[in-house]
This record gives C-alpha cells, structure tokens and sequence, in this order.
C-alpha cells in the first residue's frame, strides 16, 4: 500500500482575518468534514492553536483518528512558506508585532504532523493545480481578484517563493506611474490592486461618476454604497457607464497579463475571486487587450480560465492542497 | 573517476547574426581554444553546420578529441530550449522564414553529442550562474543591456523557460502605457527595451536636446551621431543633460526591477552588456529608484550586481554553460 492509501487526508486550514476554516480533505478533493474557530479570540498565538487544535479532534475522528492523516497546509496572510512562519500580520491580534513560528506550532500540537503554511494567493493556486483547472499544468499564474488583488505563481510545476518566500505579489505591479497612481493599501501609488480588486471597480465607479453628467443606474445609490456586485448588476441591465467601468478594469487587467507572459510565458492565467462573478464583463475585454498588448512572440498562446473551485470551499481545498507536497 | 573528469569539456558556441564565434570551456570557465566562422555566408543551415563542424575539429583535436567534451551549448537568437530550434530569425539568412533543428544538426554531425541551445539572455544568465557573479544563487533576474534589453530569470536553481521556451522578455513589459509610448522594435509601444538599451539612452538624449535649449557637450555632435558611450563621456565631465540622460534611465530601470520583485522576488539583479559601462552613472539612480519604488515587503532584500565576466568572451561562457547541464 502507498502512504496515501495508508493516509489518506491532509488538513486545510483557511486562516482569515475573522474565520478559521479546517477542513480534512481527500486526494479528490472531497472535503469530509469542517469545523471553524474565531481566529481573531485569542490574545496570544499558543491560545489559538490550543483552541484550534481542541476543534480538530472531533472531526479528525470521523475520518479514523490522526494516523489516517498525511499533513496540515495552512493558508494565511503575511506566510513565509520556507519559514512556517507568519510575519507582522495587520489583521492578526496574535501576530500582528511578530514573527509567529505557526506551522511548528501546529505540527507540535499535533503528535509531529507535517505542517506547511503559505499565503492566501499561493494556497489558491496550489488548489487549482491539484482540483481544478490547473490541474496537470506546469505552468501556469493564478490571480484572485477579490478585496485585493492575490497572485500564485506556478512554474515547472512548482509554486514560486523566490529569495524570501514572499514572490508572487502581482496586485502590486505598478499600471499607473507618476502623480496619477491612485494611493495603494501597500503604501505606494498606481498598483494593479488599486484598480483591478473588486473594491478598485468600485473606486473607478465613483470616479467615472463624479467625473461626468452622464445618466447612470449606479447615481441611485449612495456614492459610498456602491461595489463591484452592484456595478455588474448596472452592466448587465445596460447600463454604458457600469459597463465602461469593467471595460476599464478588464483592459487594464489584460495589459497586466501581457506583461507577466513576457515574465513566465505561463500556459494558462486562471481568475479566482468575487470579481470573476461578472463573467464576460470582465473576461471579454480583459482578453482583447491582452491579445492587442501581448508579445507577438506570446500571441493567441495562453488560456484564460475562470476557477470552477465552490467559493466557498475553495480556500479550505487551496490550503489544503498545501499539505499533499509535504 | 566522475564523468566531468573524464568529459572536462563543452564547446560554447555564441551565434550572432554576423559571426559565430566557438570556445572549449572548462568547468572554472577557462577558454581552452576559439574559433569562428561567419553566420551569415551560407544559404542553407546544412552548409553552415558543416562549415562550423570543419572549424570545430582542429581546436577539438588540441583538448584531446570529441571525446573529451561532454556536451555542446548554443547562446542564439529567437532560440526554442524546449525543441533545440530557432524559429524564424529575422537576421539569420538560412532560418528567417523556418523552423531551424539546430540543436540536432550539430548532434548529429558530432557524434551524437547532446546540444542544447537557447536565447543570449537565457546563455549570459547560466553563464553568471556558473563562472559569475551569481555563483551559487538560486533566484536572480540577469539583465542585459545592450543594443536591446534581454533577460534571463533564474527560479529554484533552475532557468525559467515558460510553457513554450520563450520566457523572460523583460525588456518587452510596458513601462510607458498609451500613445506617448515609445515605439519598440517589437512592433508595440512604450517596452522598457526602447529606453533603457543603448539605443533607447541616445533615443533619450536626442530627445532631451530636441526639448530644450540647454547647453550640452552633446550638441557638438549630429544627432545621429549620439551613441550612448558619448552620453556617458559627456556625463563624466560635468554634463547636466547628459547626466539627466542617465537619471532618467536608471529611475525607469529601477521601477522596473521594483515590478520583477514582485513577481519573483530575487536574490539579485545582475547587469551585463555595454551600458554598465556608465557605472554608477546608471547604477545609483537605478538603486535609488528601486529602493523608492519597491513594495516595503521587498525593501533593501536584493543586491544589484555587475556581471565581472569579460566582454569578448561572456557570450561563448554563457553559451558553454547552457552544455554542463546536459
């Protein structure tokens, strides 16, 4: 028998700023039971994974108890993935000062289980390579275009860490030089992220709105009130300037591409993420300027692919999809 | 006894669109023997291999016979690493319109010998991983400044080739975005390439010149005879718009560097070609730039690095070192 017959699951373990989302998870991704904490409850990281390691055990034995498990991956913000480490975490009470050793942590609480961590993005892409669409891609750039804008680069068939375990920060290339950039949540101005994640869609809105008289659903609500959701809603009922707001986000977000396969020429980019719930809105002039900004050299070569992963289970199968290299 | 010591040889073979020049390499990066042929003389690639492989055999015959090489690496433009092919060369008169085999060709014309080619950026960076600066680096972008701007990236030890052996056109991202883009010999607008080559710093100056009635040393020569050696002449005696020149190319250079962290987070950036020429001309504003542009996460990690290696001979080294992994 191989060792994955003999241990059959890993544990995913989705740590956001509110949730902690475990799952245990079979090689199919089939998720065979979840259980959650707070992850924000606790004042000092040995509390969390006391509490988390408490909420485990249950569900640990509905699958035949700790032996039938092959290792925990962990999705969080702020991870370095060589480290096991979760660093200066602004969301993180327990980690927002310091350098937390969490994948040890775990991996202590645990009788010796293998235990990786990485972040958010990365563990995306990772699932889509072992469940979704990625799935036998070597090479391949997954961006999650949610409140931000995640990125997880594969080559080789390999996730890219780069020198520091922090490589694969696309939401902050810089589309915008100069004066103009619109201020980033990294500090700096004109970053992809500042434009193209679904609170950026919401941004070029208000823009387009205060900038001209034009009529528009979207001047029914409060400026403040308006998101990405409520932009693709104006779009889909005609509206031209929710409409011109996701031609803007797309365009831009193809030229993005464009410059990445000039970097790791990837078979496919795959979106991720509450703003790929606008469909064509967003793949269809995403992908004409991509063609019309690409390399001759890239042309007509890459796939865009929308994740089939369920949302809601996705980042428990992407932090999951973690623990199976182990 | 290992197989490099009974093997102690590659023959780097650097294919420029004039001369292809030859050398017997050893693993410290010693040229045992050189010899050349001309690129261009031949209608069709058989005649050119077999001219090549006559040239080959006197100095192959001074290391103690094919025997003695292990392998045979290819530095070449428009180079498929994947297939061994160069595709469509625009300046290399037996493969402009085709599909060339060369990597097979030369195999078999000596004797089964591996061979492997790949693009001059991709042979210059595995050139500064084995007898460079970057020795022992696992992750670093080397960046060639030159008549144009290529680039080799270098991830886990391994180079980066992509989904379809093309990877790595650095100096193909856009970093000035809409019409005010420069036109680039890719036949698109705005790429790094068309600023920060040697042709893009003489582009530069005779722009500065045209702009203003500032008093230059540069407005001594015809503007056709601005090359970037005379920008960098006038800026060490005290140039202010020729030093300008320089700033600028270093601060665009430096941004783009702040956009490869990004994506791979390097150890290093390593500069090779003409332009390092200028020192720290181009190198200070480069770091400074860098240093204001990079995400904070990034900050003050990676090192920027001169290539050390001779001129005349980097390209045959680089090409050499394509062969040891074989």
């Amino acid at each position: 028998m191989t060792e994955n017959a003999l241990k059959p699951y890993v544990i995913g373990l989705d740590l956001g700023g509110t949730n902690s989302v475990f799952g245990i998870v079979d090689a199919r991704g089939e998720i065979k039971a979840t259980t959650a904490i707070k992850t924000g409850g606790y004042d000092n990281v040995n509390d969390y994974v006391k509490a988390a390691v408490e909420a485990l055990q249950p569900i640990i034995e509905t699958v035949g108890g700790i032996e039938k498990i092959k290792a925990m991956g962990i999705g969080a913000p702020n991870a370095n993935f060589y480290k096991g480490t979760i660093e200066y975490a602004p969301n993180l009470p327990w980690a927002h000062t310091c350098v937390v050793p969490l994948a040890d942590l775990f991996s202590k609480a645990l009788g010796g289980l293998p235990v990786a961590l990485t972040n958010d993005a990365n563990a995306a892409a990772l699932g889509e390579m072992t469940y979704g669409v990625a799935r036998g891609m070597k090479n391949f750039i997954d961006i999650t275009l949610g409140t931000g804008v995640g990125s997880g680069i594969v080559i080789d068939g390999k996730m890219v860490y780069g020198s520091d375990g922090f490589a694969g920060e696309l939401g902050h290339v810089v589309m915008v030089r100069g004066k103009e950039g619109r201020k980033c949540g990294c500090g700096r101005t004109g970053c992809l992220e500042a434009y193209c994640s679904a609170t950026g869609v919401a941004r070029t809105a208000r823009e387009f709105l205060e900038n001209s008289d034009e009529p528009s659903l979207l001047r029914e609500l409060k400026p403040e009130d308006i998101t990405s959701y409520e932009v693709s809603i104006a779009a889909g009922k005609g509206d031209a300037l929710a409409k011109r707001v996701y031609d803007f986000t797309g365009k831009m977000l193809g030229e993005a591409c464009a410059d990445f396969a000039a970097f790791s020429s990837p078979e496919a980019f795959v979106f991720f993420g509450g703003l790929t719930k606008a469909g064509d809105l967003l793949m269809k002039p995403l992908k004409e300027s991509y063609d019309n900004s690409v390399m001759p050299t890239f042309k007509g070569k890459a796939k865009f692919l929308v994740s089939t992963l369920d949302g809601s289970s996705a980042a428990v199968l992407g932090a999951s999809a973690v623990g199976w290299d182990l």
